[in-house]
């Protein structure tokens, strides 16, 4: 607390990211990466624009990265938005569509960054649990079904840390039960498994798509994020981004996403090849006794019934391996351990057969 | 404006920077951008974290980066904050420390963002005009000269778009008045020919100099910034930070500021061939019968006593080269010519003369 700060920073709540050690030797199952590298156009990219015009600004608009989005969804370039990774594009997204006078409905268990942003903006806020299976419920999103109204809406499909998606037809009927307030589907995980809303755009101006260059497309290292939306909701969008950064996207970032986007048959590999060794990984922890939620995601989330969540995440940190233990009601018993390569995996059972098999 | 936007969204009053052409084959001196490249170790740098770890989150606190930072500033890593170009610095910054519950003061004529920044965070905000000759009145900045009482100050040192700088005997007085409110020195154009504050934060904790790789280092298209001041607002800033973006600078951008920062030979070089083709081009352009004003920058504020600023903008347009014009009160009437190589600013001086001189 310092007399030069603003009132409002002492009652922040910032958030915590996964541990980034900067040690290397570590099995990182902890913050949702990639197993595999991105493309290799993406390293041919950064290289020709790093000798290109680093002196010179970048395209404040990202003109090529947000036509290249635009025509990989079947959308105008005025349909989206770009941001230094899916965070930056959520702060705005908070700022600019879900400070509304009703309070915002989002799940009790979900990306711990919304309420953090919610107290950033001064929004009010109103948690929805999710049901006995740890799964959201689209009715609890209908008109009436709590004693206060909603002024905006944002979910996480597929959901973290619990991995669970909801199918196209449950967020149309979102959607369809709350045509006047922004709706937003936060995306970042859809590409391990579960529906886009994207094809939803066109007949409901009130929803945004948020995704990420940071876990499907392997580049968490580069910061790009984006939204996809009706042109109002877009236009919002940059109001904001303009009266805070003209220039969110450095000059590598552009030039490294943009061949990222193009090359679909890579991206589509290597999403498929996350799949196959999650559900491998599901199958062994499920031998070793491990309740498993069902996951859309590059990540489970599972838990022992003879150990404590946080006992197995120290037992693996003693053996090098971070997972991700949320010490919060409802899941404190649980590790979100993130899909890493078959080889990581593999030593991740050894691990804890170790421990759950003495 | 939409129905879904936030209240405060159709207030906004949204910055627009000077253009970006895509087009190549300009003569571009309208956004203050280094006429040489950065560090050629920049370059080896980024090609090396490119190969490293893009499918990782970049480390979020860019602790190599603080440190070499404070290292070169004779600080500690707790004295330095980061982010994506001094744009999102600015922004934490009036978020964090300027917003107060009395108005913030700062120049009439100084860097567009500021009052934007105000609009963006309901900040209120005093002009306090510049001097006959275009400059920053240190006293102006003293308790008791104006009819409110200033909540915190910002100004830009050298100021921009004028170019003018105080001395370090200025600032101080304008601290040593202002002890008990956040005093900010937007230091972006420093290092060509004015005195920094940052030797006077040992003894101010309310000042707060905030500094850019996109000038000096000729790194604008890698967007970093940064700023230096006491633990505590270092502190505020982080929990701002915190609760917006983790990680706000990518891999390859901490890499690339980490190589520039530590070349402190080429720095100096190509900063002293910047300070020696403006004052060429300072003669030249008052050969020419242009009243230019004093500059500690890189770049000149001019005007022509028989064509209007507007005019003569348009006339270089026409001839490959941008200049940069602001259609506001005071400054009208001027240039603002960013330096560029000698052969640039041959070019451009050709230009001007067949139309002054025709």
């Amino acid at each position: 607390m310092s007399r030069f700060w603003s009132r409002s920073v002492s009652s922040l709540d910032p958030y915590v990211p996964g541990e980034q050690p900067l040690v290397h030797n570590l099995i990182k199952l902890n913050t949702n990466e990639h197993p595999l590298g991105p493309s290799p156009r993406v390293l041919e990219a950064i290289a020709q624009a790093s000798t290109a015009s680093l002196r010179l600004y970048p395209d404040p608009n990202a003109t090529a990265l947000t036509q290249a989005i635009a025509r990989r969804y079947g959308l105008a370039a005025a349909n989206v938005f770009l941001g230094n990774g899916s965070d930056e594009v959520l702060a705005h997204v908070f700022y600019g569509l879900l400070k509304q006078d009703r309070p915002l409905f989002l799940p009790d268990l979900t990306y711990g960054f919304y309420p953090t942003y919610c107290r950033l903006y001064g929004i009010d806020y109103h948690f929805v649990p999710l049901d006995e299976q740890f799964q959201i419920r689209a009715e609890d999103y209908f008109p009436g079904q709590a004693e206060v109204q909603a002024g905006a809406i944002i979910i996480a499909n597929p959901n973290a840390p619990t991995g669970h998606a909801l199918n196209l037809g449950q967020i149309k009927d979102i959607l369809s039960g709350n045509p006047d307030i922004p709706v937003v589907v936060d995306e970042a995980y859809v590409d391990f498994g579960a529906q886009s809303a994207v094809s939803l755009i066109s007949d409901h101006p009130n929803l945004l798509v948020v995704h990420t260059f940071s876990k499907s497309r392997s580049l968490a290292g580069l910061r790009v994020g984006y939204a996809m939306g009706s042109a109002e909701l877009i236009d919002g969008l940059e109001r904001v981004k303009n009266s805070f950064n003209s220039y969110p996207l450095d000059s590598l970032a552009q030039a490294g996403a943009l061949a990222a986007i193009e090359d679909d048959a890579y991206f589509e590999a290597a999403c498929r090849q996350v799949i196959e060794t999650r559900e491998s990984l599901r199958q062994s922890l499920r031998e070793l006794g491990f309740e498993v939620l069902p996951s859309s995601t590059n990540f489970l989330l599972a838990r022992h019934p003879d150990h404590k969540g946080e006992d197995l995440a120290a037992w693996l940190r003693e053996r090098a391996i971070l997972v991700r233990h949320f010490n919060k009601p409802r899941i404190r018993d649980f590790l979100r351990i993130t899909v890493g390569t078959p080889e990581q995996c593999r030593c991740l059972i050894e691990a804890l057969i170790a421990c759950v098999k003495p």
